[in-house]
């Protein structure tokens, strides 16, 4: 820290991105990214929009916006582009949440929530998962402050119904409700419909899962336009030109081939359930996921050694050290290829250690 | 405004980018722009990365942050980069100021100061520029707080010496002093090999206008290693990702033929100081002007007449309403032609308006 940082970010701890190491190839299950590279289109597309990088976006990102809204049957002035959700979700902290306007969300939930409460200096309340790990929406009742709920959830996968979603959305009618649905394409329900019945609903999606623009970084946030443009007063402040040329264009491209997306999701949600019979077979314990990604504990194993053995065998995955869930580790579905070379791979440390299954 | 937007930003006024009427085809003269695309290499590499968009990018920035260490003759340490340097600004509002710590700048620059400061619930001193519109030096001595200084300055183009940005970094030894170089590459002097001797000093520099990059958003900071310490905690704590792979992909490129750059960047010079003998010629006066733009106004026809003619006319300039320069248009260099066009559009509206050289 230099003598000149300002005092109140003295105690912040940022987020710690999935590790990148360059030491050798790996298998890399561990940032939930989509195991199929965007349709060809998008590059494409890239390549054009770069032959005119001399020019600003349009800060209003208007063809993609309308592009976005036809696709999601939604209105362009109930949307808003961000560079990935990240940056959507800290707007959300920065507009509705303040030092009287506290953020609720799960203990164990994106560990980013915190981050953002912490760097937008506001209070913070964690409401603990059930036993199961799974969310109460009762706890969630009048929870006087702005609540952020990713649906499903991480690193658990678990999802909460549309109807339980409603549930919140009703019993907080004076709190923005914030549904981040990164995952939500792998199976759960999208709330992205409830934006014109809840006033109150900002959900929060992203191109980085389910449509394979991690490395583009595009989000975008869904509310009925009251919210957005509260938002986009923020964006306006801060850097209109958040979105690049070559980001829309390959987001447009990306659009056009939502049904190669879809199919991408459906081939991911088949592996993940191949993937979890194996590692049933294995003796993990797992939980039910609606996401490119599977939650596995094993009896016999503790989740930080599991993920150091397979480190070493060249596969990454994530391991988190919050009490709770250290027996755990999130693995990323990837190609039924590397699903087998997993299943493989931790069958021989199982062996090897002389656990059972 | 909804009912949930933070009390804190009901006073804040969002920056105005310059506008991108789609009405008609324009000579755009209005957002300093490079009047050249990129090398074409750049859009190669661009594509080439959007074949891997499935792939978070390096939250590092390694690559890109090596070339661009050797092209400028420094440290991966001693450099940021950022999703255009509006994002570098703010982080350095973010870390710099706090309600103890204010900001100063002149009364007359880059309006996104002001923005920044309300945005960030900074407090700001202007201080205001001399009659001439230049910056006097000795006025900010022991300036009590953190000094953000565009050299040269927009919308003026008038350029502090070397020399007379040491004499702030030497009376301010308590206060970072940040030096954003946008405009720099077109005739003044750089201050980032001071980041070695001050380390009070941030340089905040952009890919946009010398680089041609605007379409990408590319931007960066350089300072000793503790400063960019705490600007990446803060990065790190909001969008680890801003900078996606294909923008990562072009900066590289870019830097590859910086020979390219540099020769747009001598023609835009010599382009300038052709247009500013033409509008001399036809009675305007002009700052100093070391950037891509003029900053001129006209004896005989009103900063704000001037503009909307020229938009009728199918040019687009700048016009700010600000009291002490609303009799100015700043007027952006595009290509030799543009130029042509300019001084031709704006010798018939001056006669049409029987108004004298």
């Amino acid at each position: 820290m230099s003598r000149f940082f300002s005092e109140k970010y003295a105690e912040l701890e940022p987020y710690v991105p999935g590790e990148q190491p360059k030491d050798q190839q790996y298998i890399k299950l561990n940032t939930n990214e989509n195991a199929f590279p965007p349709h060809p289109s998008v590059a494409k597309a890239a390549a054009e929009a770069a032959a005119s990088l001399h020019l600003y976006p349009d800060p209003e990102c208007g063809e993609l916006r309308k592009k976005l809204a036809e696709t999601l049957g939604l209105k362009a002035e109930e949307l808003m582009l961000t560079n990935g959700s990240d940056d959507m979700l800290n707007f959300a902290f920065m507009a509705f949440c303040d030092e009287h306007i506290q953020a609720v969300f799960p203990d164990i939930t994106y560990g980013f929530y915190q981050v953002f409460a912490k760097l937008n200096q506001v209070p913070y309340r964690e409401i603990p998962l059930k036993e199961d790990l799974t969310v109460d929406p009762a706890e969630y009742r009048n929870a006087a402050g702005t609540i952020f709920l990713a649906n499903p959830n991480a690193p658990t996968g678990i999802a909460l119904s549309r109807e339980q979603i409603e549930e919140i959305l009703q019993t907080n009618p004076y709190n923005v409700v914030v549904v981040d649905e990164a995952y939500v394409d792998f199976g759960a329900d999208s709330c992205l419909k409830l934006v014109r019945k809840y006033d109150n609903l900002l959900v929060v999606r992203t191109f980085s899962k389910s449509r394979s623009l991690a490395g583009g970084r595009l989000g975008f946030g869904a509310a009925n336009p009251e919210i957005i443009r509260d938002l986009e007063t923020l964006r306006y402040s801060t850097n209109p030109y958040n979105i690049d040329r070559m980001t829309m264009a390959a987001g447009i491209a990306c659009l056009e081939h939502d049904d190669y997306n879809r199919k991408n999701c459906e081939t991911i949600m088949k592996t993940r359930e191949a993937a979890r019979r194996s590692l049933e077979k294995l003796g993990f314990e797992i939980t039910d996921s609606r996401t490119n990604f599977l939650f596995a504990r094993h009896p016999g194993i503790g989740g930080e050694k599991l993920y150091r053995k397979l480190k070493e065998k060249g596969i990454l995955v994530r391991h988190f050290g919050a009490e709770r869930i250290r027996e755990y580790n999130r693995i990323t579905i990837g190609t039924e290829e590397q699903m087998e070379a997993l299943a493989e791979t931790i069958g021989t440390i199982l062996r090897d250690g002389g656990i059972q299954a």
